[in-house]
């Protein structure tokens, strides 16, 4: 992602930490800098690193130092606990030359925060009061450890819990406003707007190429791509003083997108192929019945995910051994004899019989191979077959997809259907 | 996770890169940075640091040349690929202060994917081939871009694509192999052991405290906790220079954790649920159909992405619908009048009949309210009815859980349901 705005020498430049032995060391999947990093860039700073450290005073402070010779604003998570690994405030000090010194605002926080749920206060959690000299408190309602705002060199630095959910008040409630109001001149506060476009089909790299030559025509718009597997969204995305102006911009750069990508977008607000499926369905009060082979009950798993979905999804069979298609599905064995499992003709049988059988206005059937093994010459891992039936109508294709990893085959089956399904209920209000 | 031996100055110091807007900036979540530096660090490597930048060739060349300073090992990951944003090689060429050339290796390694496809390989495809020209590449079986190896002062670097897949596959094939023979001499190489033991059905919080008072008698053997929820895996692992030493010490400890945690362990090999139904349904020859509601298909889902599973998984149904229930199901309509879908009672005749339709040996059915919407005062949001019927013989029960968000409550239920199975399975060989 780029905004032309971000050349600006007048940006903040913000940097995020994590600290932790357990992140560092790939235990846990680190969330929080993804958070930080967003809402940072949300209110117009321009984020240019995160760094994970463990629980280590002298590299977290040796960190501090640099950050502080490159960065305005940072925001560091973890560390801030009761126990001997939480190193975040000593390391702090050292790295502004100061002293760690009890902070009696921040005692007052940890001891009312166990009142308030009317627990016994270890002699470790007054620990957690101990901050550098220079720092500043920033009260934590939901958890013991309060965080605090400091100084080193040019730059504030903001020191959260590494607890989720502490974190993300913390951040909303206390760091973002406080650093837009003091921070940031009124004249220079920024709306941020973005759209996302959802797309399926389309290699990203082939998107890309798409947009790339389009997409010079955007004014002022950032693009940025970014893969949900196996769909694409295409995010436009720009900051200005007026919000009316930067909507108008963002609008006219999607025409430009849609232009280019056309029936590839699934949704123009970002929706998942399911959600997108939801209101087609829900629009044309039209419900539907799912025959899954090769999917193994994953369309029916993303159909339910939404809320609501019972309005429109009436029931799914999941067949894998052939004698269930035939004994229950109904499926001819001559059809299977004739053509094999994996084979539009018995797709479409699935599709035309599960729709009857659940009185259904659309029924859709998948059978491939979804690896690693099961491949044939003729029909190598990666084959799929997808059918929808409607009243009087079924349409059905085959396609031979290039990965062999099975729960990536499933998933990219899984959109082949419902993307199929969405252009058949797309095709009745064309 | 810190081992004593990590202190010795001898240890290799590493350091780990992710490029990449969208990781930068929060629209995606960094999980390849955890894998490799959980490898490196079994591998008896000491990760000090993670690094994230944007797709800004001058900051990841700044960031290599600090890295060069510091560290033995870097492996970066991202900005290989063939659009503009891909600035990877040109930061490193940069980084070295040499030139980029086509490297033959790497355009044959590229004409031979798209060959092996039948794809077409499109003009932007060649610049993946573009490397640093002291560089060695790293052959990407799974994807276009190769990766690629050079050094950048003491430290050598490797390059890998961001694709998780192709990145895990090259990190385990190559990298790994060449730091232990390139980069360990043979006395310092130490064998790392871990024995992973997942566990179902207990919070995090209580599954550490449960293990705090045993776990002082681990002899060298290190505990990690690691949450795939709705699973906990807890790590047992150690480094020494005498595997069997080492396997003996995590055996004792694992016969603590054993005793301590007893039948909450559905695996002590770190087997997911349905890897472990896997193995007890195949051991038993054992077949099982399954009846969803409220899961919608996410229990077949499961089961269905252990390759090799359409030995035990006969069939599914997924019936939202009441009418759906009765029609195909042959649940009594008396049934759900008297004791409502959401009711052991038709949980019970959904398992029963479910096993008798697709003559299964075990049927299985979930019952319930996912959520958000949909609960009442009797019956709130995170009601789970569960049954599983088995010859002469059906156990069902009814849990009401504290969650109200619909896809961690179907998930939560989809394995409530299996680890009812699982037990049952169990049941038939204790």
């Amino acid at each position: 992602m780029q905004a032309n705005e971000h050349s600006s020498a007048r940006i903040l430049l913000a940097q995020v930490v994590s600290t932790g032995d357990e992140v560092l060391n790939g235990a846990i999947i680190d969330s929080n800098a993804a958070f930080i990093a967003e809402k940072l860039m949300e209110q117009g700073l321009w984020v240019t690193r995160h760094t994970t450290v463990g629980d280590d005073a002298d590299r977290l402070s040796e960190l501090l130092t640099e950050i502080a010779l490159h960065a305005d604003i940072a925001v560091v998570t973890g560390g801030l606990g009761p126990t001997v690994d939480d190193i975040t405030a000593e390391a702090a000090a050292a790295a502004a030359g100061v002293n760690l010194s009890e902070n009696p605002e921040a005692l007052a926080s940890i001891q009312a925060f166990f009142e308030r749920f009317s627990r016994a206060m270890n002699p470790s959690d007054a620990k957690q009061a101990l901050l550098p000299e220079t720092a500043a408190p920033i009260v934590n309602r939901s958890g013991t450890a309060p965080g605090f705002r400091m100084k080193i060199g040019r730059c504030t630095i903001f020191f959260l819990p590494g607890v989720p959910r502490e974190m993300k008040e913390m951040m909303t409630e206390r760091v973002l406003p406080e650093i837009e109001s003091s921070h940031i001149p009124p004249d220079r506060r920024r709306v941020f707007r973005e759209r996302q476009v959802s797309l399926f089909g389309l290699p990203e790299a082939e998107v890309n190429q798409r947009l790339d030559e389009p997409s010079r025509a955007f004014d002022g718009v950032g693009l940025g791509m970014l893969a949900r597997f196996p769909v694409i969204i295409v995010k436009l995305f720009a900051w200005g003083s007026d919000a009316v102006e930067i909507d108008a911009k963002i609008e006219k750069a999607y025409a430009i997108v849609r232009e280019t990508l056309g029936h590839w977008i699934i949704s123009h607000t970002g929706e998942t192929m399911e959600e997108a499926l939801a209101r087609l369905l829900t629009e044309q009060k039209a419900t539907v019945a799912i025959a899954e082979s090769c999917t193994g009950g994953l369309i029916s798993d993303h159909l339910t995910n939404v809320s609501g979905s019972s309005a429109y999804f009436v029931f799914s069979a999941v067949s894998y051994a052939n004698e269930a298609k035939i004994a229950i599905l109904n499926v001819s064995p001559d059809t299977i004899e004739a053509h094999g499992a994996v084979s539009e003709e018995t797709a479409r049988e699935m599709a035309e019989n599960i729709r009857r059988m659940a009185g259904a206005d659309y029924g859709l059937a998948t059978s491939g191979i979804a690896g690693p093994t099961g491949g044939t010459d003729e029909k190598p891992v990666g084959t799929i077959c997808v059918a929808v039936a409607a009243a009087g109508r079924t349409t059905s294709k085959r396609r031979v997809l290039p990965f062999r990893d099975r729960a990536a085959n499933k998933e990219i089956f899984a959109h082949l259907a419902m993307d199929m399904l969405r252009r058949e209920l797309l095709a009745q209000i064309e």
